[in-house]
């Protein structure tokens, strides 16, 4: 991986932010956010802003540009990638060291008395804006809102904003039709004295309308913004993709049944005076919804008197507490996610030791073996596939520059997943094909016992999910070690890979209490640098628990394992697992033979099922 | 305890809030926070409004009275004390509990439109006031400042305000002069571009100046505030309490050794006025520093332009995180009142199956026996000394009404500490003097578990303490068992035995890492309504731990209990304890022997000697 060259870009930004053409009066500082204007995670090429300007292209990460001073603020997943990708005139910021400072503090420290700091209010969040803009005036600085974004200025070749193709998502996979969503989250509103909600999330939206789009790679979504009132909805979306009858039908754009569900359809880029209009139009004790991460123009878009900024959505909420049919569905998908991986092991193992497979043949081999299941539509995040000291970016995607052989000598980490009709996976597994290290079978087995007590936990309803994070980590600790992510982050049915309110970190965001049909991922790890990786991930469902009591009868909750695919034994040290350990690894391996076996012979896929019987045998 | 009557009270209140003697407008709700002008937690009679409105009397709690109702709100250490104390004029509103609305969701819930809701700003914490403010006016009513405080304005024999001598503390208890760290503190002031810092915590005024005083029980503190200047040092105290010489002496008021450490004495009462005048001559680039938990009243003094709030004061990390001088200070303390807890078992032992010992007359011989030893000031917190059902209540403090008998029959709960010179202590003991069942038993061994779990727990520099709490609570957990109040918080050096900004909670407020040389409690708990309370607390301090491994050489921490004093080993079943958890009641034990043997024969107290042997007998 080459550093991307960023000196002429550099220097096209820097007068692009003395330019009157874009501003007013001069900048000292431009700051490139991450997300799009709808602060999504995975972004389409047209919004690669932060990328295009330093080269680095992990999914987190802010880059900041001063007259003198280049830096990229990006978390422990990315700091080996960032600092391949980005040339020498950036500083990375390594987010959660100590001695890193604040993007905020970074800026008061470097730039001169009164400066003006710039961003394209359309992609910063209203609660980042405002953080940044408090730190900013409290230091004799200003936050300053450039309209025309300065990246788009230099970029000459910037690509267009997809517009792909819906599809209406049958009842089968919803459980919920779109209108009964809507009324639902109308009841939430009536509750709370709130007469409009403007939908700025695309995934919100997709779940909001059963409607999916692939106008972002992995993401089934499509860019849309909604504005629904209690008698109306505006769906903002691009109107050549409304011509179709399917999505016509679906949406009832033509023959409404009730008049208070009928979509009105507007163009993506009238949003703006759209909302502004509704505003002009409201009573003064009307209030509006709109998320606090929404982005900063929309939400100034609303007179304060009306604006109510939340932290999450109902939409939000309603989407992360799956309902019957959507975990039904997320059982099928891994079911099927399970078989093709189980295909995959088998094929490696005879393929390996013939030194033909590399991190990117692997990585298509387990696409392949994913295509081949059912209601595969697509992946659901680029596949790491790491051998090695790969393993050790945390993440990492294979690139013909970087491409390593599988070897009987080296771990091999891969974290993949896919979207199904019916549900989206998300699986890492770390293995060896030869003969682990006494060291790397030490590591891996502190990550195992870190995976089972995140899995095997039991907790009172009400809990927050980040207090579970460290008994992720109370294995590595104990010999010094950590990993510097989260353990565990929100999974979407049939959407987003990633998603809120509620996951296990560190990190004390204001996640919500997981409840009962909340899915996330458990996925702690631990990374030498130049060495190895080592991750273990399953998705796992929030499920009711029983306990020998029922203190003040609030109930108890545990998880349930989604992904079922077996953890090599190879890898384990089972000297350091305590009895209780061994039965869960034995009670796992006992449940992926039963329901994955069942389904390989269903499938006739006779290799796999050798292969998985051999490997779950149990731990004695 | 039989409740405090508050029916004529509650009609003089409101009718107060709607007196033109008072406020403009008539108030439809008229808030009463716990603390007083200092937010302090422990505070003097004359502030005791909160109580003295409705009778609950526990550290924390805000009562809110309307036109037709009276709600308080207290967190689960107080359910049942407050339901006790207070008539059924009052809602006990139980904070933590799923269905207990916001103080802001239940206002918002009764209060007709456009309602005024009022507050004494002077005992509302600025961030409160901003909070309940924009959540009031989010909804249509708004927050008003009453400055004339309607709880003083209808209580007749209000006390007056204390002024009690004060105390300066030898450079062998504080380890620096006051100079010393005024000095530190303008370094810390300058590298942030701080020109004021206004200090409002009785807490830090005290332990900057090395100043102690006696005006709130139990907190060696003193009513004052102070501005510190680059070049200035104003000081807002009492004036008659500055005519002790040695107290003159100490602040170098008559001769200062450099002009830019000179005292400048002022009526605590100017406080405000001053503060105006030294805004109104502020430069425009001044800023200064005011905790964002200061008053409203104060912080809205200084204009916003110049104000820099902040979570927590240089001066309250500094004082957590101890230097040589005070951890030597506190382990002296806490060998003191181990040697005061060892005779009163051995008395407990001997007396109780005479049957003439009381919850009141074994708190008074606890404090008869601390009393005893050197540097002896006064109980650091009103002594917990509860049986059976009493024990339930968390925060329960025994009165002739409530007055049980200790006996063989029922399990006692002694949560007690004492300010010495040079230390304070906070330690909890559960016992039983004759069998306990297997119940209490089963429960007392999984708190001990989580006692454990906490104290051995090895977690990076930088590590939270919050992210620890869930340790204290696992084995709780499995059994569906749990219990409502942090695990620990911040302990001083002869000062507040509650003290920010570190502790140990599932709250996710903003704590500041741990670090080596913080001292907090650990202390987890169970409590069954009726029944028992349990609940084992030590005080630990913040050090360096070994570890295997040094991932990224940040190192690694741990504690080490300052408390010894022993566990009663028949309170445990062992069956229920890990071979690592053996080890470490063992360790624990021979230390308790070692030290506290030590000092028992120094002191030539034998029977709490011989007490203190059979009692640390190792488990096998």
């Amino acid at each position: 991986m080459s550093p991307k060259i960023t000196v002429e870009l550099l220097r096209q930004l820097r007068q692009a932010m003395k330019n009157s053409k874009y501003i007013t009066e001069p900048i000292q500082a431009y700051i490139v956010p991450s997300g799009d204007a709808h602060q999504s995670e995975y972004i389409a090429p047209c919004d690669c802003r932060r990328e295009f300007i330093c080269g680095f292209n992990g999914s987190a990460g802010t880059a900041i540009v001063t007259e003198q001073h280049a830096a990229l603020w990006t978390d422990g997943r990315y700091f080996l990638q960032a600092s391949q990708q980005m040339d020498n005139n950036w500083t990375l910021m390594k987010m959660g060291l100590k001695e890193t400072p604040s993007q905020e503090d970074w800026l008061i420290s470097v730039l001169p008395e009164n400066s003006k700091v710039g961003v394209d209010p359309w992609i910063i969040a209203a609660d980042q804006w405002k953080n940044m803009s408090k730190a900013l005036s409290g230091a004799g600085h200003s936050l300053v809102a450039v309209q025309d974004n300065l990246i788009d200025a230099i970029w000459e070749d910037r690509p267009s904003r997809p517009s792909t193709k819906l599809t209406a998502l049958a009842l089968k996979y919803t459980g919920f039709t779109w209108q009964d969503k809507i009324t639902t989250l109308r009841g939430k509103m009536s509750e709370r004295k709130i007469s409009w909600f403007v939908v700025t999330a695309l995934d919100e939206i997709a779940w909001l309308f059963n409607l999916r789009g692939s106008d972002i790679e992995y993401n089934p979504v499509f860019f849309a913004y909604a504005i629904i009132g209690m008698n109306s909805i505006r769906l903002f979306v691009d109107s050549k993709r409304l011509s179709d009858p399917a999505i016509r039908e679906h949406l009832e754009l033509d023959s409404p049944s009730k008049p208070d569900l009928s979509v009105q359809c507007f163009p993506y880029e009238s949003v703006y005076t759209e909302l502004q209009a509704v505003c002009a139009a409201l009573e003064p004790k009307d209030k509006m919804w709109i998320c606090d991460k929404a982005s900063c123009a929309l939400t100034q878009a609303i007179p304060k008197s009306h604006r109510s900024a939340i932290p999450y959505t109902p939409l939000c909420l309603a989407k992360a507490v799956k309902n019957a049919t959507e975990i039904q569905g997320m059982k099928m998908a891994h079911i099927k996610d399970a078989v093709a991986l189980c295909e995959l092991f088998a094929w490696l193992e005879k393929e390996i030791p013939k030194g033909t497979v590399t991190e990117i043949s692997a990585a298509d081999k387990a696409e392949e073996l994913r295509s081949q299941q059912k209601e595969f539509v697509g992946l659901s995040f680029p596949t790491i596939s790491s051998v090695g000291p790969n393993g050790a970016i945390i993440h990492y995607r294979p690139l013909p520059e970087t491409n390593r052989t599988l070897s009987l000598n080296e771990v091999y980490l891969i974290d993949s997943g896919a979207q199904y009709t019916d549900g989206t996976t998300d699986v890492t597994r770390t293995v060896h094909f030869g003969t682990p290290s006494e060291y790397e079978k030490e590591c891996f087995t502190y990550v195992l016992k870190g995976h089972i007590a995140v899995s095997a936990a039991v907790f009172p309803n009400g809990t927050k999910g980040h207090l579970l994070d460290s008994f992720a980590r109370a294995a590595l600790w104990d010999s010094g070690l950590d990993y510097l992510h989260g353990t565990g982050h929100g999974v979407g049915c049939f959407l987003n890979v990633h998603e809120g309110p509620c996951g296990i970190s560190y990190k004390t965001f204001a996640d919500e209490p997981l409840e009962a049909g909340m899915i996330v991922s458990d996925e702690p790890g631990y990374y030498e640098d130049g060495s190895f990786g080592i991750r273990l991930e399953n998705v796992v469902l929030v499920v009711p628990a029983t306990t020998k009591y029922n203190y003040r009868n609030r109930g108890s909750l545990t998880f349930e394992p989604l992904t079922l695919v077996p953890i090599q034994l190879k890898m384990i040290n089972t000297d350091l697992l305590t009895q209780k350990e061994r039965d869960w690894v034995n009670d796992y391996h006992r449940k992926c033979r039963e329901t994955i076996g069942a389904e390989l012979e269903r499938q006739g896929r006779k290799e796999a099922r050798d292969w998985l019987i051999r490997e779950t045998q149990p731990i004695v």
